[in-house]
């Protein structure tokens, strides 16, 4: 399916919280080889149930001056898990050989501190992350987000999220993801200004 | 860990609404041969990691006249989805090999009907659910639950749900699962009268 495909509206399986603040706990971004299948600590069905049950691909677009439209896309893998569970995200920070955790302690409506497991740079995410789910591919309706989200990185590797009509394409994806509110860049007056999708 | 060990309390992992109100849908209790790996819709790692996620093991008691105490305890394996990923619970159904399906359609907070595989048959636990997560184990803090679950259904085949000291200590280990409310029958009179756990 194309980007433009996406801009046909597919809902998302579920609302989900990724963007809560966290605190980078440890963790650098290349923790081991995850190439080496021996090294991994986890099954890759295992990873692929749960990332089924527990995964996040989001497309957040943040205000940031120091990008070229004011506005940067970042791209996300996450998995949150309660304190108790947090072993299993070192597991999946070892299995993907990528990402960072962090602890948000502000428990809000849980009752123990939440970890999270995320991959945001780049060649993370195309050379490991979308490589490992396009060769053991997820059950449920998490499919169809990851399959936008790989729009979105094909995109972001083409230079589009630096034009206006490429980023306001990428927002219109981003919006059909994990029941997501309508972004602040959708709401703002860059967006107003954009054609709603890329024509050609 | 003894059932008494667990009286000790052991807080579970997670808040997970399990007992809302659905409706059958169909489905029998027993749908192919759960021994057939052959059959299997899915890989037993995949089960492990999406139940490690979305699974949901707990021992609700319910007010029965029928039953010699007027409590009834209903130990139940759930696992829950969005109607667009509601196809994993049929291969949930056909890897376990029993169980029911059914839909949620009042929504409350989602967006999506929501449904719903559950597995209530003592039997079809003991001999099916069971044993699968014991040779394959959970790799999150659910397997705690797992680990209570499994001494209930163990006291249960004792008859120990039918004395008044086994129902009290049934409903205090309940009490640890799921970040649970404090149950009706402990908070009945039936409960006040009863001593808090097994001495011996």
């Amino acid at each position: 399916m194309t980007a433009v495909g996406y801009m046909l509206g597919t809902p998302s399986i579920r609302h989900y919280r990724c963007h809560t603040p966290f605190v980078w706990c440890g963790g650098g971004e290349n923790v081991t080889g995850a190439d080496n299948q021996q090294e991994r600590p986890v099954a890759s069905e295992w990873v692929v149930g749960f990332v089924d049950g527990e995964g996040c691909f989001s497309v957040p677009i943040f205000r940031n001056d120091r990008c070229a439209l004011g506005w940067q896309v970042q791209p996300e893998f996450a998995v949150v898990q309660g304190a108790r569970s947090a072993q299993v995200l070192t597991d999946l920070q070892q299995f993907f050989g990528c990402g960072r955790l962090s602890i948000n302690t502000r428990r809000d409506n849980h009752r123990e501190d939440m970890h999270r497991y995320s991959v945001r740079r780049l060649e993370d995410l195309t050379t490991r992350v979308v490589p490992f789910f396009e060769v053991h591919p997820l059950h449920t309706a998490k499919s169809v987000e990851f399959s936008t989200f790989c729009d979105v990185l094909a995109m972001m590797r083409l230079g589009l999220h630096r034009t206006g009509a490429g980023l306001a394409q990428i927002a219109a994806m981003a919006e059909t993801m994990n029941f997501r509110k309508r972004s602040r860049y959708l709401e703002s007056s860059e967006a107003i200004r954009q054609p709603p999708h890329l024509d050609g």
